[in-house]
């Protein structure tokens, strides 16, 4: 049935753990005695229903949610939620304020100017190439929110604490390390992840609203632009992306049943991050690119000497079942993203690699 | 491997191709030889282009479009494309007309008025809760485009001719009748449709939009709720719903390799269909709702005696391996769906059920 599976270490879509792929493949042509696909089942059955309702259990337990919370699924991506953000959440009269931290900190601003709103960026790492996380800055009291992006994919950077607002209800994008990690959710008015990276394959978003954040959606908004159309309807009023929500309780299963968690699955997370971040460490031939404070769990980015032998690198590691390695467009150089479903395994098998290239180029 | 599959008669998600399903899940571990399921292919993959690409042609082949026409797929089903019509194609100072038919004319209407467009609803069958096409209305030659519902899914109504608006771009939301026969788009400025009835699963809708309406796109919108925004990318700005474009480029291949193209899948549409119909007709216990002349080829509604004949009625045939029976909850009643992927075997097999029920209850 399978050919040869090889150690996926791209940035997103991405790896998704193996028993999930053999689940959805050992009931794709009949979902739990429905006679019909996943593909195939209503919304409106009582599968999907179960489907959906475990997803958001399941979210609910593992980031340990209060009632206050909603646990909802929006196609489009973080791409669609940078809009929406300042459409629902802002306030009349009150700035939004936003932290820079790289390209998509960027475009979750430049959605916010577009709607017109008094856009605050009180801190940015642009000065040093956004190779840093901002420590000291001073959030405006009467912001509506504080917009930060948590793990900054292209630049390997990620917030280890989060920034202290007060009654600023921060707002953030967790794409990429969403339930990578335990959180305490009671300063967020609003998360947001698209889905391709540590939970799920692309399709949808999931966004985690606190509920007092409803109130402030405007009457007038387009109906599928309202958090409140997805908050009364359970994320059904109209067809949701079934196969990515179903997915997603299938790999939130595994993190709570197969690692046990999130506060193993940090622990495997900042092992693979660990080792990774030492074996450059140690070498005079690969170097990181992010201060080293704010490295990120996720997507260690790291150089070799020149381009023609990155190039080589991404290209023999291919070879040696290791995809994915090339940098993001916008910056070159190498990336290793190794988010929930890229194991210790894969880890050891690219840094053997390095060691084998270092040696043979080095 | 599997179960009982069972008849598929569900309004949306429907059924899919057999031979599709089982593609999907022969290579649902080892996409094509990646050494990844497609579930985790990178968008930015040769992989996923190919597929994009391919999606992409296959529907120009099978619709026969011209370069003039663009091939996009954006999340948010048709409800998002309810507020982007209005959004991007109005025209400062000119009305916007549209024909009710029905529920989803309604939202596509009210969506419009959110948007505080000059809503002229021209015709309406609600004089007539919606069982007809209306035939004789006037389009406003200086209208920015006339909208309309080719199929309507909850009353079983289609249009067998498009309205003649002259110069005025037609808008369509075809999502229940899409590829289900062939077509002329050249008056159309724009066709669009959930993918989740008759070409793929939900998750994404197909878009077809003419060059020259790209030109209307206002400078200030959101850019995930601009069309140039995703002509400009190939529908990738940012990350697609790979797994749901990739199923419809797997259906699109059966309509054109498997059943030999739309107008192929038209004559087996029309078979099933007027099969269905007849037996209606010649029948003194089951009663079509929808007036002759405006019958949906994709949608067929019906009544029995009374409801609580009806309950047991789509109870029964679950029982039987005919899934999907009921009504949509607003009018009540029973449907049967009958989308492309749905098979004469599928039809022969309801209308066995359907004598054996009347004989025994009529």
């Amino acid at each position: 049935m399978m050919g040869k599976r090889i150690h996926n270490f791209n940035a997103g879509p991405a790896a998704l753990p193996f028993e999930v792929l053999e689940e959805i493949q050992s009931e794709l042509l009949d979902y739990k005695g429905s006679g019909m696909s996943i593909l195939e089942v209503s919304h409106r059955s009582k599968w999907f229903d179960d489907v959906i309702n475990s997803a958001v259990e399941r979210t609910r337990k593992l980031l340990n949610l209060g009632e206050d919370f909603e646990v909802l699924f929006i196609q489009g991506g973080a791409s669609l939620q940078f809009c929406m953000i300042p459409m629902n959440l802002g306030l009349k009269g009150r700035p939004v304020n936003y932290v820079n931290t790289g390209t998509w900190s960027t475009k979750a601003i430049k959605e916010a100017e577009i709607q017109g709103k008094d856009v605050n960026v009180i801190a940015s790492s642009e000065d040093k190439g956004f190779s840093y996380i901002p420590e000291d800055f001073a959030v405006d009291g009467n912001a509506a929110y504080l917009h930060f992006t948590s793990n900054n994919t292209i630049k390997g950077t990620q917030w280890s604490r989060f920034p202290d607002a007060g009654d600023v209800p921060l707002v953030s994008d967790m794409s990429s390390d969403i339930l990578s990690r335990p959180l305490d959710a009671a300063p967020f008015g609003l998360i947001y992840a698209g889905a391709q990276k540590n939970i799920g394959p692309s399709g949808t978003a999931m966004v985690i609203i606190r509920k007092d954040m409803l109130d402030r959606t405007p009457d007038h908004l387009p109906t599928m632009l309202k958090y409140t159309t997805f908050a009364e309807k359970n994320s059904m009023f109209n067809t949701p992306a079934c196969m990515a929500v179903y997915t997603i309780d299938l790999v939130l299963k595994w993190i709570d049943e197969r690692i046990g968690g999130l506060q193993k699955m940090e622990a495997v997370n900042r092992e693979k991050a660990s080792m990774l971040y030492d074996f450059i460490d140690q070498s005079h031939f690969f170097r990181g690119t992010a201060e080293k404070e704010s490295r990120s769990l996720m997507n260690v980015t790291f150089r070799l000497p020149n381009e023609a032998l990155e190039k080589e690198f991404v290209a023999e590691a291919l070879e040696e079942g290791l995809g994915g390695l090339k940098g993001h467009r916008s910056v070159g150089g190498c990336r290793a993203s190794i988010y929930n479903a890229t194991g210790l395994e894969a880890v050891r098998a690219l840094m053997g690699f390095m060691a084998e290239f270092e040696k043979k180029r080095g």
